[in-house]
Formats: C-alpha cells, structure tokens, sequence
C-alpha cells in the first residue's frame, strides 16, 4: 500500500527563510472527511488528484496522480468548496531529511507549518533549529481542515 | 470543459439478452453528495478514478483518470464505504448509437438499466424495442445513490 508516513510541526522563529525558493501551490478538496480525503492540487504547471485514508498516528495511504492542469483548475474552480487552500512551499535540506515549510496565505495568512516525511515512524531525524512545538496528529493543522476552519478564525488558545 | 450527456431508461423486455457479452463492473464512492461524486471503479485489469459533478438535467462535468488495478483494489478494499456497486455492463449498438446495459447484482440484484451517452442534449436517437420508461434525473437510480439505498430494499411504489 502507498503509504506517508510524516511529522508536522510548528516553526520557532523565522531563520528557515532564505534557505530555499518558494513555489506557491494551491489546492482544493472533494472530500473532506475524518475516513478519506480527495484533493485537487495544482503546483506550476501541473496538476494532482491525490486520495488520503484516515490518519492512524503519523501513517496515512495515499495515492497521487498527476492529471491535467485545465482538468485541475476547472475542479478548483467549479467543484471544490471554498474557501481553499493557497500557500507558498519552501523544500528544505537538512542533515539527509527534506523539511517542507508551507507558509499559507488567503485565510490561512500567518500559519507557518513544516513537516517531514519519513521512511518509518521511528526513523530517527536531527532537527533545525528553527523548528518548533509538534502538531502532528493535531487535526485543525491538517490542509482539509483548514479549508473549513481557516486559521484567521480561530479562537486565542486558552 | 469534460461533459458528459446521458439518458437512462429501464427496460421493458428481455430482448437486449444475447446482443453482447456482458464485461463485469465493480465500482464504490469516495464520496457521494448531490454536488460532486468521486467513483473507484475496476473494468477487467483496469482501474478508473472518475470525478463528477452535480447533474443539472442530462448533463454533468466527468474527469476520468486510469489508475493502476491494485489502487483501485486497495482504495475500494479499505476506503470506500459498503456496499459498493457489481455489476455487468453489455454494450450494444444500435441504428449508430451505443446502449449500455448495466445489470445489477449483489444488492442491486434485479435492477437492469440502459444508458445512451449524446453528445448534445437535443441529438435525436431511436429506441430499441426493449428500452421502457425514461429515469433519467430520478436520483435513485444514479449508482452512487444505489449505494447508499441498494435496488433491494426500496420499498414497492404505490
């Protein structure tokens, strides 16, 4: 089974910019359920339809597909709820491991999240000094649900 | 954009029996609302990933994309919801047009409908002898709905 296996973080300060270009993505959802999600991405060019089961722990199926970018944005444009997901990718190297830091605009503007993928779910991985707290497994940080309830509108943490 | 204009009709006899062979159809439902459906569906060795849109008339938006077999097993093994669709598709020719015959099994069993496919909403086309009432527009007999409310457990129509 195709399977991702990944941590996802906050970020501690703001010496991850420069390391590396931006590249903005943006993305919209079929579904948007606790069991299963199906995404529309578009990134560049290039379009995905991606299918994620349920999240147990840090491990999720997946299946990415590319398809067509005219397919890809008339979906966003005409089958996606809104509001939906626009944020700017920053691939990062460290010490052997990818770190992906996605910066969020739209509704999402000020959420900063970096997440990295692993192999296993005790694969060891040194991180940078810019990351922060963890929030895997913390649902609201999840991209289908941030589309529902956008980071300009929660509620101060208590 | 990908259109697809289709009607649907019962049939009145058994007629359409013997005019092909019969190639078996196993299909589930990523999701099935009313505005947008996202179908898993396994033809012979083949898998299909099938993005629709809501049906206005005889008409609705369609994205298909082949996808490898053991996906669309794993997809409809682990993430679609229960009971999925089998079925067994005939398709016949007729005076240049093309029916499909879909003859339901499972808890569907007993259902038989026909589809021709158009390429405008006016084409005019002959009936075969054995095509009965329209239902076309009735949901319940789209497949995602016969998921939901499977053929055998509708309740007799007063």
């Amino acid at each position: 089974m195709a399977q991702e296996i990944e941590r996802k973080f906050l970020l501690k300060n703001a010496q991850w910019r420069g390391l590396a270009e931006g590249v903005v993505y943006r993305q919209g959802y079929l579904c948007a359920s606790p069991e299963r999600t199906v995404r529309v991405r578009i990134v560049g060019d290039q379009g995905y339809l991606t299918v994620k089961g349920a999240t147990l722990g840090m491990v999720r199926s997946e299946y990415e597909y590319t398809i067509p970018l005219a397919d890809a944005r008339e979906m966003l444009d005409t089958l996606c709820p809104q509001p939906q997901i626009e944020k700017k990718r920053y691939t990062i190297p460290y010490h052997g491991c990818i770190w992906e830091v996605d910066e969020f605009s739209g509704l999402n503007q000020g959420l900063v999240v970096a997440e990295i993928e692993l192999t296993s779910e005790d694969q060891p991985f040194d991180r940078p000094e810019w990351i922060g707290r963890e929030v895997t497994g913390e649902m609201r940080y999840y991209n289908a649900a941030l589309c529902i309830t956008p980071y300009t509108t929660w509620k101060p943490e208590s």
